[in-house]
């Protein structure tokens, strides 16, 4: 199976969010993306891309071309690596009518190009936009249909700069194949994908019972936690093609997903559950949830829900980030009370009656400090917990004894109080991120 | 020029941010990446697609399957590509060596593989792994070594399962190429592109003086934008190959770089500056900064800074990710004073002095309640301006007339006073980074 992407934007900048996105999605039913490729807005490189596609895998999703204006040339691409003429659809050009009519704008006539779709094809309605998809199985759709014209005869779209023969060929190569064509933006091709392509793809080539698990994993660097489990998801995926695996890791947080596919579901959960716990062995302590155990911040807030504690923090260097990765869990104002971001020492002294002579003696990025934040705010806001972060998350500002990424965490209780040193590395933004995650990663632990 | 991904874990919902970051460096040069295909850690299909490459592409850069590990096969896949042997090089690893040496590790033998170069190849250092990349030109290195194989009697390396001819085929075609072998981890991969891979392909096809300008847009939708300035797009870079642009879209925020290169420097700026105009034009109050003034809360920190100005801030269903926005500027504290994160309403009332009759009646998510957000926290860190938001974020908690996307956004000075309502379509997430978006819109604005 491949994933052809169409837009020039995504070979000039745009972050490409579809193969991640896709390849997860498939491998929820057990099937893999084996190939990416994506392609400029050009005719002759998008059949190109199709026909090569068409020869080497027995899938071939296409995202992205569908729209109406002159650069979306997919459609076209598609006829010409097919060598099936594009039909005009009545149906389908009154159907787009009444979505503009539903949305009280004019249609433009460029939009009525969206009505045409490869013989044999099969629509895909679209919810969320205008271009429908188009889905041709290449084996069971009429090769002819009446009144069309005789395909075998020769190729209805050749045009000069082809290699000659190539649609023929590609004919016989393309039969029993799946060309699935399907829109660009996230909002219209992740429903397309769910309520379309996934179920189809699930009925022609599903087996078996199915489970999965999800792993979370932080605390440790990125590549500390991929080398341990790294082995595991490679014997295990070679061992057997009905387990497959996706990873997502990003600045110090992993998520590995875990899909087994085998005769009963009964097998397929033991199987998902031994690698699981193989998995989470080989990680330790870095390991923080699982399934719908995450993020973080909704593992802490769960803690703390189940406990009835409650929460303030009080931000120097992080300067709030970690109050929003708190609130970001939906229901969290049942745990957080309150935030205070301190730039300024004055706020510190002011807000969180931290001694000024403390801040004197041992600056404000110190052990004491910390500490007298994390109570300070916790005696305001009568929380159960409070938290003080302060550091030096540069780029100025650092000294020999005091360097860029040197950040002090505190916890206190009304009887309990910690506080840990970190030296993280990176940039501003990485540093500020690192010891958001080291606040959560201490918060589930208490 | 194409970019070959290789990992299996790009396939598997890692995100791939080497595209996006690659090919907006390289339209810094002038140069354009035409595709870019992805695959997993297997041999036949690295050099399956290192052939197609070779075949149609007259750069081909290839990231990730450097390193140590029985799964790492860029190196055995280019070989089989090009037809040339690897040869163990004693230099590089006893250079592999010292680097362990001075990291004070000992070096796993599986290390050793990355000494093995092709055949005519320099190699690249790496000053951030251990796996050095490796610069392949077709053209002007030797076919033949003393004592290396006769290439052109037939593959070192032929395996089963290729088709028989190809490597020949190959090299007939590959000839006046290049193609470059580069590790897969950022950190390693970045700085060597920087150093070895960019002053090259600019040697070899650079032409000519360079001007670049870099546009950022904010505060409507990002399709909107899109609209606005693809038609400048689409005929600047149909008019000229010596006009690049890239774009990167994001949550709201669209950031544009106009590459322009010309027979002198002058022609180069003009034209930039030109096209720039144009865009800017077509774009109206959506442009908020070009080159360095980005992204937006510098802008808006530069403004407080050039008029002396303060700011404090009080978020309720934000919750501190205004302030975490506003503080990830360093140097923010010159006019970053406090935030306040009022997730309960008795730390509206406490924190802020807002009276309990006024969210009696008129609610917490309400322009009363945002006003008096701003005025009490302005008062509290006595800034110049203070800032109010609070909203319904959803999921939860939205009824008939505050439903979930409503926010309210207060401005105050001490003269003045502004409020506006929003109504932001998505997810919870979506939601609160519209809504600071809007503040931080706002603020640069007054």
């Amino acid at each position: 199976m491949i994933l052809v992407c169409v837009g020039s934007e995504l070979l000039r900048g745009k972050l490409n969010t579809h193969v991640s996105h896709v390849s997860r999605r498939l491998a929820s039913i057990g099937l893999e993306m084996n190939e990416e490729c994506t392609v400029h807005d050009r005719l002759p490189e998008i059949a190109a891309a199709l026909r090569r596609a068409l020869e080497n895998f027995q899938v071939v999703l296409v995202s992205g071309g569908l729209g109406p204006t002159f650069d979306d040339l997919t459609r076209e691409a598609a006829s010409e690596a097919t060598g099936r003429p594009l039909s005009f659809s009545k149906p389908l050009f009154r159907e787009i009518q009444a979505k503009f009519r539903r949305a009280r704008h004019r249609m433009p006539p460029a939009n009525a190009r969206q009505a045409y779709v490869l013989d044999g094809a099969e629509s895909l309605a679209n919810h969320a936009g205008t271009a429908p998809g188009q889905w041709l199985d290449l084996q069971s759709s009429p090769r002819r249909k009446p009144g069309s014209r005789d395909l075998d005869s020769g190729p209805p779209h050749n045009k000069a700069g082809r290699p000659p023969g190539c649609v023929e060929d590609g004919f016989r190569r393309n039969d029993g194949k799946v060309l699935a064509l399907l829109p660009g933006p996230p909002r219209e091709l992740y429903p397309m994908l769910e309520s379309a392509v996934l179920p189809r793809l699930k009925k022609i080539y599903g087996a078996g019972a199915r489970a999965e698990t999800h792993l979370h994993f932080v605390g440790v660097p990125e590549s500390a936690i991929d080398d341990k489990i790294r082995p595991i998801i490679h014997r295990e995926s070679h061992a057997s093609n009905r387990i497959q695996f996706t990873i997502l890791a990003h600045l110090g947080l992993v998520d590995l997903d875990i899909f087994v596919s085998a005769a009963t579901a009964a097998r397929a959960r033991a199987a998902a559950e031994r690698i699981s716990r193989a998995v989470r062995r080989a990680a330790g302590k870095a390991w923080y949830g699982s399934d719908d155990a995450f993020p973080l911040e909704k593992v802490v807030g769960d803690r703390f829900r189940r406990r009835r504690a409650t929460l303030a923090v009080a931000e120097s260097c992080t300067g709030g980030m970690l109050a929003s990765r708190l609130t970001d869990v939906p229901g969290s104002s049942d745990y957080f009370l309150e935030g205070c971001v301190t730039y300024a020492n004055t706020a510190k002294v002011r807000e969180l009656s931290v001694p000024e002579s403390l801040l004197k003696e041992h600056g404000a990025v110190s052990r004491p400090a910390a500490l007298a934040m994390a109570k300070g705010i916790r005696r305001r806001a009568q929380a159960t917990w409070g938290v003080g972060i302060t550091g030096v998350a540069g780029p100025g500002g650092g000294t020999a004894k005091k360097p860029v990424g040197l950040v002090y965490i505190a916890l206190a209780s009304k009887i309990r109080a910690v506080c840990r040193a970190y030296h993280f590395t990176g940039d501003r933004g990485a540093i500020r991120r690192r010891a958001v995650l080291a606040a959560l990663d201490l918060l589930r632990r208490v």
